[in-house]
């Protein structure tokens, strides 16, 4: 007896040891590795952690005393470091979406390539060749930075129409990379010298080129591209969820072929509001960033094989809540604002009462100061060689004003992003990571 | 034998159970709470993700490829949210404090009172009931809004005397809440009407008022007053590490008698830096309390029964790493600054080499043009009313232009702030909690 009790004495030692272990020791990125079968890699283009706390107290029911919990909150599990390979500590989107998707730092600019020039293997190229459906989906043009930096190898970000051509010739398997590509960029694709929506075609791509069209899209490989450049705006669109509307689509397609995942989504433009230091913008395109997450985490829920990890490449524009020296931030007040700022300039520009075009599209009181300061800019905008450009900038300034939201920068911030991960394997992203670390796990993952 | 190996199994199956558990669930606070004997709590006041991230590029070894980890990398586990109970949602410290002491929200200016001015059992008090021995160490005076919010309830954190006096009323079991008291405050506790300092004597506390006199300090009781008001700033002073010097103190006093403690240790002054958009001595004070967070970690490291929980309490200025466009952040450059600006700026004032003086200060260099636009303000400020101030404001807008360093306020910023934790217990506080969330675990933790 004496030696038969032993194994169970032995794990029971394990036992002990592990659960002590596990109380007083972090966790890191490399113990006891969970893989999930499927992996959705979300990206906030920008979203530092001012604009989630943000978006909690924007989307707040003034009704209730506590303040309600957002997606966000509840899948948050730590942060990141986002510092690129040179000495300015502040990375732009390209380094910082080559680290999120090979594990390497690099240049400011760089796609997916070394300070030398020479190509990092992606995860999803990683993906693909492991036999999985890749996809990507995005509301920036899909050959921007961070798409780029998981389907491309180029020395410079804004190198377009080379980063376009690349996608079909950096074949895995005599593939493109993403089995699903949905977003913008249609004037890189469809050129005056090509249209490589014909070679996606050859390849077997169904192609869409509206988004009212996805439900047309039944298989994969699938391509979309719903806009120029960048999908409209978030903020007065009539799409106003459409990384959500996106993203569900592609869970639709990967759902039915039954084989493993790998799918990046990127809500792009949280980062473009930021770079315009526009806090309205902002708000609307976390609303669909945040009602994109809810529905994968309802499709973790029912796919538990399913890790989702989010993160942020970077911050954008120093944005704050509260502002020279006052202890508020009156988020809620954007949810009456109804359209981008840049277009109500434009159409107060062309108002007879373009104040109470103001009212009605923004709801936000104006002072009789304010009213006077208002139409005294209106006038001078028109003056000005380009009169929306010079009222937009007024009409942020009075949003920022009535909200308290301070910003520092056109540029980015170097503060820590957030990490939020959820479903099986999200362990291992719990606590601090560099960026490069968040993609070492995912790889690792992939890898197994 | 089959009925020898069952217990076996069963403990086999626990462990598969616990192990499918552990990897697909998140943990919330309340899931298999371990309890430590000990907790030290640490409050870095203002200090927002801005400040971390900022800390660890300042303290970077440019002679190698890699950004070294802090100690607050190694210790992330989570983030807070921190709006108090108005619609404001931007707190102040008094409320915040009171949350993270009491585990309610309350209104902005509230030392542990509710909204309706009742008092609200502060976790001191508690541990303190509980037959634990009871610790504050905070740079700011002991009776400002922080450590009042863990010893005194009153309406309002300008109240100072009022606080102080409380300090001798507000008994557990006929003795004040703590047992030791390490900060500033002379001037509150020594007044033309009372002398406090007597009273705690009476209680039995020795009582010292000069910090190179801390090894006079033998046992518990024990009460030191090293300033009039808050301790003199980490930069430029003899005590650059003074939290770290208090906190080594009563971690010996705590060691000896060999109960059961609750320490709350406060950096109070990283705010006070951020208030001022001081970006040299926030960068100080980070200095300070880091080095205290590692003596704290080397103290579980050989006393695994206890906890140690971080956070701030709301950040503090708005602060940017990156401003007006520049993707950089220069914050090395800081380890040369020796002195507070205001200080520098007084020496300027008096010095007929003021640029040389800036030179050797600071090692910032200045361009031509610099020179000269530095050389019109000190004439400029000399014609002040407050020279030293004008100079100062000048002063900290070349080192913020040197750095890249942004600010948007001299107030707070609703942004939510990390979470740390080590020791035993430290996961209960993975993932995002609300301020008052913190304290309701350690609350749980210290009735167990």
């Amino acid at each position: 007896m004496q030696y038969l009790l032993k194994p169970c004495a032995l794990l029971l030692l394990l036992l002990t040891v592990f659960s002590a272990y596990s109380t007083t020791t972090q966790l890191t990125a490399t113990q006891k590795l969970v893989v999930p079968k499927n992996i959705i890699y979300v990206i906030g283009d920008g979203m530092g952690p001012a604009y989630t706390s943000a978006y909690r107290y924007f989307n707040d029911d003034p009704s209730t005393k506590m303040v309600e919990q957002t997606i966000f909150d509840k899948l948050l599990v730590g942060m990141s470091s986002t510092y690129p390979d040179d000495d300015t500590y502040v990375t732009d989107s390209a380094a910082a979406a080559t680290a999120l998707a090979t594990s390497h730092k690099t240049y400011n600019g760089a796609i997916a390539v070394t300070k030398e020039q020479q190509p990092l293997t992606t995860l999803l190229e990683q993906a693909k060749a492991a036999g999985k459906t890749t996809a990507v989906i995005v509301t920036s043009q899909i050959n921007h930075a961070t798409p780029a930096s998981f389907l491309a190898h180029n020395e410079h970000r804004r190198n377009y129409d080379e980063i376009a051509d690349s996608y079909l010739t950096n074949l895995i398997n005599g593939q493109p990379v993403a089995d699903i590509m949905l977003g913008g960029g249609k004037r890189y694709f469809i050129r005056d010298d090509t249209d490589l929506t014909h070679g996606f075609i050859e390849h077997g791509y169904q192609y869409i080129d509206d988004i009212d069209q996805l439900n047309q899209l039944t298989r994969i490989p699938a391509l979309g591209l719903f806009a120029d450049k960048g999908l409209a705006p978030a903020l007065g669109s009539k799409h106003p969820t459409r990384l959500m509307t996106m993203t569900d689509k592609a869970l639709q397609l990967v759902s039915s072929r039954k084989q493993p995942f790998v799918m990046m989504v990127e809500a792009s433009q949280i980062d473009w509001c930021g770079h315009s230091n526009d806090i309205s913008c902002a708000m609307a395109e976390m609303d669909d960033l945040a009602k994109t997450v809810r529905l994968i985490k309802a499709y973790i829920d029912t796919h538990p094989d399913t890790l989702l990890v989010m993160t942020a490449d970077h911050s954008t524009g120093g944005l704050s809540l509260g502002r020279a020296g006052t202890y508020q931030w009156q988020g809620q007040a954007l949810k009456q604002v109804t359209m981008m700022p840049n277009d109500i300039a434009q159409k107060m520009l062309r108002s007879e009462q373009p104040l109470v075009f103001w009212q009605q599209t923004t709801q936000l009181p104006l002072t009789k100061e304010q009213k006077l300061q208002l139409t005294e800019t209106i006038m001078t905008a028109k003056a000005q060689k380009r009169p929306q450009k010079y009222l937009t900038k007024a009409l942020k300034h009075l949003i920022d004003t009535a909200t308290y939201t301070g910003w520092t920068t056109s540029g980015h911030d170097a503060v820590d992003v957030q990490v939020f991960a959820y479903g099986k394997g999200y362990e291992a992203f719990i606590g601090h990571q560099d960026n490069t670390g968040i993609a070492a796990t995912i790889m690792q993952m992939i890898d197994q």
